[in-house]
């Protein structure tokens, strides 16, 4: 799968970072001089973002100028041996400049263009400017999140940046099988708002079934109990001992309280809904005099759910994430050896790979003028010097 | 794509969804009597549950008892002409049933079996219960979301749950188009931990480059100003307005404090970081004394992104989201004329569809044996008598 990626910040680079890791040949167009937005968002690694050295392997760079006649008939040129084409710019920005769907389609019938946007690229909303934020609230996602007395708050992740990935990376996928079954392409419209209402089915079925509007619940679940973090010593241990079979265990081998089970307050899980309060009181009256590691094992033992609250040191740190190859190393020309997150999709016989390092701005460009365009050395000389393209590699230095 | 679906409850059924809504011919296979977990779980519309039929739509259900020696043996016909076949039962169950990945290859080599975990097939916590809630636990998430100094909470839907559904969804798609390609299968091992894991790019990077240790901060961003939910007249609204050009703009045109684009408290993005709390308490002062409708007009006139943060009820009836198609409604034979939600990846040629309702328990167990698998009607009559299936079709009434 040959891909053209036009994509800036978050839910593009994500796009079609996985379907780098998976094998794609990626070719990642960038402004040039400056480059994505996210090659000066910090932390920076010996003047390389490690935010863009993240999202970005498996990709190469080149700088073209796209505002110009010239770059963009040499987008359109590498258009017409592409299989996808990813963009994020607002709707309307790609026809402006005369690389939109309808214009490579007719050079290339077998194009897959996939535009994601705030909120898509028809209906009333979609001119205004979308982050991810303003997705997190309109999507019910924010309205699902925080204390239930307590101020909204956001999902500390950009979920719905990375939500319009993921379904912009699957139904890339589901164009392509059809291509390869009939040679034909097609547009794919996908918006930050609906791919994160899209994953509120429990929400949304409780809405259409019977007007149920979900509040925030903190840490809870809103019908299952225990399910949810309580105190320890010194910190929190998530709990999710619901069924009626890991409610009992819990009472008689983690906390010791065989007589709760029989407690008219908690004994059916209606019961211990209703009365979830007072549970939760009675449960971190026992919780809070041993520490979070403590009760972690007597879980474990009774073989009740159960588990830490981790930060990303101890996430990143521990040995069954290690194991499972969710951190790896790559080795970048500026930044020196790096770690990075490994692939979440173990496939057993073409397993996702990180083939190589984030590229550095146009690292590339020269390269793909040449082999993919085969273009003269003069050719190039004269692209550098109207400035269509940046002379390479450029490291932006911060 | 034919697929063979043995999941229950969340993060499968909604993999197995997707594969459904873009066209594959999904069958989910169910215990008798009971099904799916989810078939108990309210709300129900006529004693239908509304959250099963929310992530079952576009599959057939056929009961089996996968205990017994038949109902074993007819799954492994059944998975001879399937091409991917979809669990989530613990780690060692589909061995111990003698339905896993080795067993069906040895009848089918172009197989793709793909299994869904808590922690994945192996490593130390391999055998552990894993739900939603500790996978958010370990993952990091919920350490980024809540208030900076209030108690852990969780993202309000199963994140998790949905994080390995759609990591799913990607990695059947990629396998299937290897087997298109070379005619082989793969095994696939995706779980909650990981999937949530490898979204949180942002912060692992930062931690990988920096040592930095994200904490939480409730609706703020944590390198951006103003980019969180302020408080308004009666509610709050979100404003994205970080970057210069946005702040000058929300100073002049917004909330008619041009002196604020001077003050050497906010001039830069590094200002307004650095005095987040007083710029919150400033914005505030004015925002409250009109509502939220108000100032999301005023936002948007002046082309600063903003937005309201919606309830269910809001989202799936605001007009935008409306003539997305994010509302449809199906027709089932108990609960009646029901809405659910439209689809998020739109693709012009080949559009996904909402083409049935969820199936009844099953519902299509005879069709299934009869035209997959030709059994005559006195096989299907023994296979009832011995409870290897049930009678259909079985609504489950609560």
């Amino acid at each position: 799968m040959k891909v053209l990626d036009l994509t800036r910040v978050m839910a593009g680079p994500y796009c079609t970072m996985i379907l780098g890791d998976l094998g794609a040949d990626v070719i990642k167009i960038e402004r040039e001089k400056t480059g994505d937005d996210t090659r000066s968002m910090g932390p920076f690694v010996n003047g390389e973002s490690a935010c863009f050295m993240m999202i970005n392997r498996n990709k190469k760079s080149m700088t073209l100028d796209l505002k110009s006649e010239k770059g963009k008939n040499i987008f359109l040129e590498l258009a017409k041996k592409a299989d996808v084409i990813v963009e994020n710019f607002r709707p309307g920005v790609v026809k402006k400049l005369g690389i939109d769907y309808e214009t490579v389609k007719a050079l290339n019938e077998g194009i897959i263009y996939c535009s994601i946007s705030g909120y898509g690229q028809t209906g009333p909303y979609s001119n205004k400017g979308g982050y991810d934020i303003m997705a997190q609230g309109m999507s019910g996602l924010m309205s699902m999140t925080g204390e239930p007395n307590g101020h909204p708050v956001k999902v500390g992740i950009s979920i719905n940046d990375i939500s319009a990935g993921v379904t912009a990376v699957y139904s890339i996928m589901a164009a392509f099988i059809q291509k390869l079954k009939s040679s034909r392409g097609q547009f794919i419209d996908v918006s930050l708002v609906e791919s994160g209402l899209a994953w509120s089915v429990w929400e949304s079925a409780g809405y259409f079934g019977e007007g149920i509007v979900p509040n925030r619940t903190g840490s809870r679940h809103r019908v299952s109990a225990p399910y949810q973090a309580y105190r320890t010593k010194g910190g929190y241990v998530l709990i999710g001992g619901a069924n009626q079979r890991s409610w009992e265990k819990f009472c008689q081998k983690v906390v010791n309280r065989p007589e709760w089970i029989d407690d008219p307050k908690y004994k059916t899980p209606k019961d211990r809904i209703e009365n979830v309060d007072d549970l939760e009181r009675c449960i971190e009256e026992v919780l809070v005099k041993k520490t979070t590691q403590y009760w972690v094992d007597r879980l474990d033992d009774a073989g009740v759910p159960g588990g830490p609250i981790y930060t990303y040191d101890e996430t990143l740190n521990d040995p069954h994430i290690l194991e499972r190859g969710m951190v790896q190393e790559f080795d970048h020309p500026v930044a020196g050896k790096l770690k990075t997150l490994g692939i979440p999709s173990k496939l057993s016989e073409t397993p996702g790979k990180i083939r190589k390092p984030a590229p550095l701005l146009g690292q590339h460009t020269e390269e793909i003028l040449r082999e993919e365009l085969l273009l003269s050395e003069e050719d190039i000389q004269q692209l550098l010097e109207e400035n269509i393209i940046s002379k390479e590699p450029l490291s932006i230095q911060k």
